[in-house]
């Protein structure tokens, strides 16, 4: 039978990850996709990062954001996250034919006003419209170009490096799946969506060499980005239970819809892995800022489980976090 | 009534341009488009081109490529045309659920070919899957990144320049709408679809301060792209129709399909408008390269009908090739 391209292809879990090694990596050669999705690159005498992304989230609007405001602060993250000043997007649309212009102009609104506040400028852009039945209403690429004056953000991680997040867990994707399912007593409960190249310029310069490794963790939350530092690595990432910042709201959502927090996409969260020597005043240069103040240490790298996530529990038992194989949260972003 | 957008809204005619105009550097501000579709940009030392494009051609392949070698040599040609050596580009896919895997890979192949053919990187990507029916297969966006290191080639274009292009017009849009109608007679009839960047760097290391205006006329075709140029200038476009390079088959499908293939989308030609007297040398220039063996001089910049672009007709009268409203060829790109 021809193989299909599954709903857990685009999840950020073990079957993405798969097409990603082997079909697409294969294809297109090894720097096809460089450090996570983004390249450093070398123009002239300056050292860049380009990356791009691709949002597809229903609905369009949710709590604490839409779209747009994804669209640019999910690509100025993914600069911010190697150390980059972001300063150019590009927006190419996809619409489906018969959506509201004023839709479009709402969305439009947002990325301009989140473009305005990350500081970052959109240069370019392409539209495309599509008839009814070959799109779900919009779908925004955001391209991302942005520069390096000092340390790509990605020394090498060791044993003993401590793990820092920089708020509550799982807000994004929480909110978005109560949004879709019409639970209504997650009322105050929203997308973290926001900008973090500030909080995070703040921490780089302030402890330049201190950071082994930076990254947002959307798709597939917390417990995917780990699971892919720790891959085929002779130590593991192990996590506090009691001292992640989890919300009520979110743990009450979770509960009912059998989801895992720590795998729920986040949109304006980093976890850092930093110098255990440093991290108490990182934490603390962290929750200085308005995007950090919920900051808090969650877990160290640890010889144990080689290659694996684990979760120390509340009640003092351990659980491995696996690389999910397919989608908890489809079209989360 | 809430005003809707229409597929015109994506045609590359004059819903589109309006759109663009209005509602997207409106809200955006006005350098969210720059220079068309690229922006120039400066990176500490360095001028870099800065682009972006998606891609929803039906069907996914075609006579002459598919909507990979499209992507690619599509962006590719767009740094070209500002002067720009590309350089990198991103790969951002939409898959619709239950896509065979082997067209997706035939897909990449295709980019990766022709990525190679045209000396760039494809260093970053990002991978949504979307249900049945919220796409229609794939949908690919490349941005791209390129280095100016001589000319930024947008002088400004004056009274007496000399219209060119590359070679045979409406070859893409073409070839794609006989496959959509089964027509058998263009047997031979293919896309156009190739990257130019090797050609027109001959042509700008040899005339480098020659050149007033390049473009590659894809969705919309030539006659939207001098309807861009010239308007509210002082002055028009003419073309001589007994000058441009038709194909046979192109005229035979146009007639039976009733589209102007003045109108109709190129992927691997260029329009230049040239300084006069370099005008001669510029064509043979190009004849000598593979990609534009079939150059013409096609027209020239006059007085006549300020702000539009005009056919001289076979027979010697004359039509304005207006702005089109609406969508001819829908997803042709």
């Amino acid at each position: 039978m021809t193989k299909k391209i599954l709903s857990g292809h685009g999840s950020g879990g073990k079957l993405m990850n798969e097409m990603i090694e082997t079909l697409i990596k294969g294809t297109l050669g090894p720097e096809s996709i460089q450090l996570d999705d983004s390249a450093v690159l070398t123009i002239g005498t300056e050292t860049i990062v380009f990356t791009t992304d691709t949002f597809t989230i229903t609905p369009l609007f949710f709590p604490g954001g839409d779209i747009g405001t994804l669209a640019v602060n999910g690509t100025v993250n993914d600069l911010a996250v190697m150390g980059a000043e972001p300063l150019y997007l590009s927006c190419g649309v996809i619409i489906e034919e018969g959506l509201d212009m004023e839709v479009f102009e709402t969305i439009l609104k947002s990325m301009k006003a989140a473009a305005d506040h990350a500081g970052v400028k959109i240069v370019t852009g392409d539209t495309k419209v599509v008839q009814k039945g070959n799109a779900d209403k919009l779908f925004i690429n955001t391209s991302g170009v942005g520069r390096i004056t000092g340390k790509v953000q990605r020394g090498p991680v060791r044993e003993g490096d401590t793990i820092l997040v920089s708020g509550f867990i799982g807000d994004h994707g929480i909110s978005v799946m109560a949004e879709r399912n019409n639970l209504t007593f997650t009322k105050g409960l929203q997308s973290d969506c926001m900008a973090l190249n500030s909080m995070i310029m703040k921490i780089t310069e302030a402890y330049p060499e201190s950071i082994r490794f930076m990254r947002d963790p959307t798709r597939g939350g917390v417990a995917s980005v780990l699971n892919e530092i720790v891959k085929g690595q002779p130590f593991s990432a192990k996590l506090y239970e009691h001292n992640c910042p989890f919300r009520e709201e979110v743990k009450g959502v979770c509960e009912i819809l059998g989801i895992d927090p720590l795998y729920a996409a986040n949109e304006g969260k980093v976890v850092m892995i930093v110098n255990p020597g440093d991290a108490a005043g990182i934490l603390e240069k962290m929750r200085e800022t308005p995007e950090g103040k919920d900051a808090a240490i969650i877990g160290e790298i640890t010889a144990e489980y080689p290659g694996k996530a684990y979760l120390e529990t509340a009640i003092g038992g351990e659980r491995i976090l696996p690389l999910l194989l397919d989608e908890q949260l489809p079209r989360i972003c």
